[in-house]
């Protein structure tokens, strides 16, 4: 038997998340109809007033529920320190380090003119504004050490490098935890040449 | 920043899906706020329709659009087997085969007497009236083999061995593509007790 036509274009929509295949998404349909009929209709309802709420930051683009979003309007947070981030899902996870104080900025996507994403769509002039008006002096590269994340890093250097503000980015190198024999040879190779002194 | 309260209770109902970590739920949840709108509003319409299109088959209890479901309406189909599964998407995975053209019965619950899974919960009786009306030559207990799926299997079995039906089960053993190195005790020492001679 074939699924019906709801079901199966539940099980598509489902199939579009990131990191949802096929097989998973069958299993989430299946729980949601083999639950009581509530937990699904609260799910829908939680689903369209939660993504009714959300709006882009139109100082940093993060999406938040209010704009401007909590990170750029806080005054306890330091305009010393600009970090440059891909999505603002990125945030919440740089957020758990408690470690950061400053602004943030999101890119929205990585640079690779190849799929269309040039400067404009980085929102690279945006960032330059924001650098502007936010005068930091520090500016951390929080971006994915990708062909992406490279390229994107190498571009906003040259546009800043001449700014005397320090640009930094994110040490690359084995994940603790990570076993060498499982690591790829380009962060292998790259953990070799940034290799430290032991003290 | 805390999430919203709408953001979190949308992260805690992901979160109750089976296999659906935090992690992941956050990830989801992200991924609905991110993407265009429409997509979040037709995801969120497509689980109250299908929801509300299911029901439960009245001969074999499979969740189903109509009822009752196809699998017991259908005249292609064989009254002479009938294979009893814990879940109707467990139907699914073994329509996958392609290779099963009898009935189905789906218990809803494995046997778990002290999570209050007794033999009327796992719908014992309505089985029993399905036997009497369908006759069946052979029935399937297709059910995991868990402490629980064996006490159903068990259970099972007493009810239904002075009938004359043909009681049988999946065969057990290691999984193809399995490794004798990554299979638990229980699985090795049941494939060592059912070895068979190679022809």
């Amino acid at each position: 038997m074939l699924f019906s036509e709801n079901f199966e274009k539940l099980i598509q929509t489902l199939n579009r998340f990131p990191g949802i295949g096929r097989k998973t998404a069958q299993r989430l349909a299946w729980f949601m109809v083999s639950q009581d009929k509530n937990f699904a209709l609260n799910l829908a309802e939680t689903i369209i007033t939660t993504v009714e709420s959300f709006k882009t930051c139109s100082k940093c683009n993060m999406l938040s529920e209010s704009d401007p979003c909590p990170y750029c309007t806080s005054v306890e947070r330091l305009d010393s320190h600009l970090c440059v981030v891909e999505n603002s899902s990125d945030i919440q996870i740089l957020e758990g380090m408690n470690e950061y104080k400053g602004r943030y900025f999101v890119l929205g996507h990585l640079l690779s003119p190849l799929d269309g994403y040039g400067p404009e769509q980085i929102n690279s002039q945006q960032l330059m504004e924001r650098i502007l008006t936010l005068h930091p002096t520090e500016i951390i590269l929080a971006l994915k050490p990708s062909a992406e994340g490279e390229a994107t890093i190498h571009y906003l250097w040259e546009l800043l490098k001449d700014k005397e503000i320090n640009i930094t980015r994110l040490s690359t190198g084995i994940p603790f935890g990570g076993d060498l024999e499982y690591s790829n040879l380009n962060t292998l190779s790259n953990a070799w040449k940034r290799r430290y002194i032991v003290q």
